[in-house]
């Protein structure tokens, strides 16, 4: 990069909003990304940490001294603050929270005394707030001698004397009710308050239901600590979203893909050694029976087809099982259905790729037995793989394990050493 | 359900909103959900209808009579009817159209004309509209006269005389700035506005990067015609998630989990029908080795393992590489460092279990060429899988086709059919 050209790329730089610039070093090689990094704008620094996934953040921090990093801090909101000083190294956070003011710190307090993940954790505590007594008139009167409010405002939070959450003035109301009346007769009593200690995927389901763009935050007692907005809530989707994928090849979902090797061999080499494991189950129930094989070596070509179908069928039943769970849509009146349901179109399945397989086998080996044994593994396993693909993540997630984590490999087990077993046991019996 | 505990059920159902009541409906399995959507009340039926996944809707219409249906979808509004429009059988359509007014009718048409994965498909036509040359003052008395504003506006699309897009003045600014300022000068004329025909998921990416509440859409004449609010992201972004995520089995995001087993067993046999296929192939790679297999048993021992710790492995970069894809982070610039690292990470990885392997394998056996021959194997599976975890996704987006849907089946098929034949091939040089 010449000078003229290393010109127009920070003007270029300079048109991004955080998100997008985030987004542009995420897509850049290491090396790559320091130099844009250098780039971007001490202003705009806090927030595209704020934007970036965790493992980039990581490496872009490590090389920032501690005199960026309080100047990057000290530029963002409470709330995003809030996001962020888990990652900063100690020395950082102190300096930061010093260079508070009293309110900010208390504000800062407020947040970090809830779970990242949960209502209180999510909510910005810049809700604007006003009394139930008062007419529309005074309010406006106050907002125009307030002047800018928080990004995101379409309501205002009426609360009482005490700051007991009350309801919601929206801002639409204000602007077309009549002047003279009166907060309380206007305000919006049924729009229930999220308390502080909701887990962030229920917060995010009721915004999708009552299609809200912002809701009110409460403690036990019912008094307003601050507001979580959609744009929070749409970062909680989406990440949850990547999660649940990610989660499906032992990843997470702050994996960069242009970690250094060092990094990604040992995170991939942990969830390669757990497959390894279930991989020797698989494999020693195949040790059982050397002795078949040796004699019907037909039974070694046609293991990983049982197998893999199985495998396939089971994924099928888990992966609706996972998104039902998620969804709330699975309770134990509708489990005896499910199975039912499951096992039967299983045994369908089962029946008729019975019978190609078998066909297949039948014209391939010229064997009659090897058709039956082969088609009636293939039945059994599938009924295994759909009993699995129910059992598992119920387990699981009563275990209080995420069916979308371990899920599928131990699905994948139960349906290899179920196939093999069959297959092989089965020609055991009718073959020898 | 006796009397008594009809009814209040049915109090139950009343305090339900519309999303609330589609995601009960499909928790239940068909004969409850039948009685349920009989209580639900006529004037959410159409509401409810449209929050419902397409198997569990059709199921439901498939029982209302023409007046029913008409009487749900004239419920709705304009742009909600366009979604479920393209669902309704002709009759019903033509009633529809027939019951509206003109300008009403205009309005379906102008949302009918696009793609319903586009920002012109997403987009609702009520948007309210004010012009630049007025002051606040006058948009406040408009406001006032015309009473309550559609759902989810939180700024009003400041358009010139011929009806081109000229800006945002968000309700924010006209309740926070002097009255007599002029609309012109307190207007965001930095929000672009998006083309009718964006992609949806464009759009939704657009809304996270800029955090924006609503959207202007505009025709290629930058005539406004219509906004897009942040709900209708949120079921994009939603939407979109559980495409993946189902797709990776093989189904789609609007299977109903209590769908009755005819449909659901004839889904999935296509899925089960095409693995079936891969699984061939992988098979008839093991036939060519029968000879091999039964001197060396000890070979269809190992076969299960190299290849499920191929699949493992290409997984993993595979899902990174669908994530970079979706997220737009991969580009012809960074393919090649791409490449270079997974190919590392692979290499690494694979000679370490190959360590672990081939350990396991002379303990197991006795046999030193045994071992070096699975370690082999599994060096060169690892790396095979790496590159098909690269190139697949490519060459698969290359082809207009979606890596997510059909990505995990052509990977597995490589590493399963290069596992067995590197081990088996190696095998048969090494150990005969």
């Amino acid at each position: 990069l010449t000078g003229g050209r290393l010109l127009s790329v920070r003007r270029a730089l300079h048109a991004l909003n955080p998100a997008e610039l985030a987004s542009l070093l995420e897509s850049l090689p290491p090396r790559h990304r320091r130099l844009v990094w250098n780039m971007v704008e001490r202003d705009d620094e806090g927030e595209v940490l704020l934007h970036l996934g965790e493992e980039v953040r990581a490496g872009l921090m490590r090389e920032m001294d501690v005199k960026e990093l309080v100047a990057a801090a000290g530029d963002l909101d409470i709330d995003d603050l809030a996001d962020l000083i888990e990652h900063l190294p100690e020395s950082v956070t102190q300096q930061v929270v010093k260079a508070l003011d009293t309110q900010d710190r208390a504000r800062l307090e407020r947040v970090l005394a809830y779970e990242a993940d949960s209502a209180g954790g999510l909510m910005n505590t810049d809700a604007v707030t006003v009394r139930g007594d008062v007419t529309l008139d005074v309010v406006q009167r106050y907002l125009r001698l307030r002047g800018e409010l928080p990004p995101h405002t379409d309501a205002l939070f009426v609360v009482d004397r005490q700051g007991h959450y009350r309801g919601v003035l929206t801002l639409e109301r204000v602007l077309t009710r009549d002047a003279e009346t009166l907060v309380s007769a206007v305000m919006d009593e049924e729009r229930t308050a999220l308390p502080a200690t909701l887990a962030a995927e229920r917060v995010a389901q009721h915004f999708e239901d009552a299609d809200l763009l912002s809701a009110a935050v409460i403690d036990e007692q019912g008094l307003l600590l601050g507001r979580i907005t959609v744009d929070d809530v749409l970062d909680v989707i989406r990440k949850d979203a990547e999660r649940k994928l990610m989660s499906l090849a032992g990843l997470t979902e702050d994996e960069d893909i242009f970690a250094p090797v060092r990094g990604a061999t040992r995170r991939r080499a942990i969830w390669l050694g757990i497959n390894l494991l279930t991989a020797f189950l698989a494999s020693s129930v195949v040790d059982l029976f050397q002795g078949t094989i040796s004699q019907v070596v037909a039974l070694a070509v046609l293991m990983p087809i049982v197998a893999s179908m199985g495998g396939i069928g089971g994924s099928q039943t888990l992966t609706l099982m996972i998104r039902g769970l998620a969804l709330g849509q699975i309770g134990s009146g509708n489990t005896r259905f499910l199975l039912r349901k499951e096992l039967l179109v299983a045994a369908i399945n089962g029946l008729l790729w019975a019978l190609v397989v078998g066909a297949v086998a039948l014209l391939w080996f010229k064997s009659w037995p090897l058709a039956l044994v082969v088609g009636l593994a293939i039945v059994i396993n599938q009924t295994i793989a759909a009993l699995a693909g129910i059992f598992v993540p119920l387990t699981l997630k009563r275990m209080g394990i995420d069916p979308a984590l371990a899920g599928s490999v131990i699905l994948t087990t139960f349906t290899d050493v179920c196939g093999f077993f069959s297959l092989l046991a089965l020609g055991t019996l009718i073959l020898l």
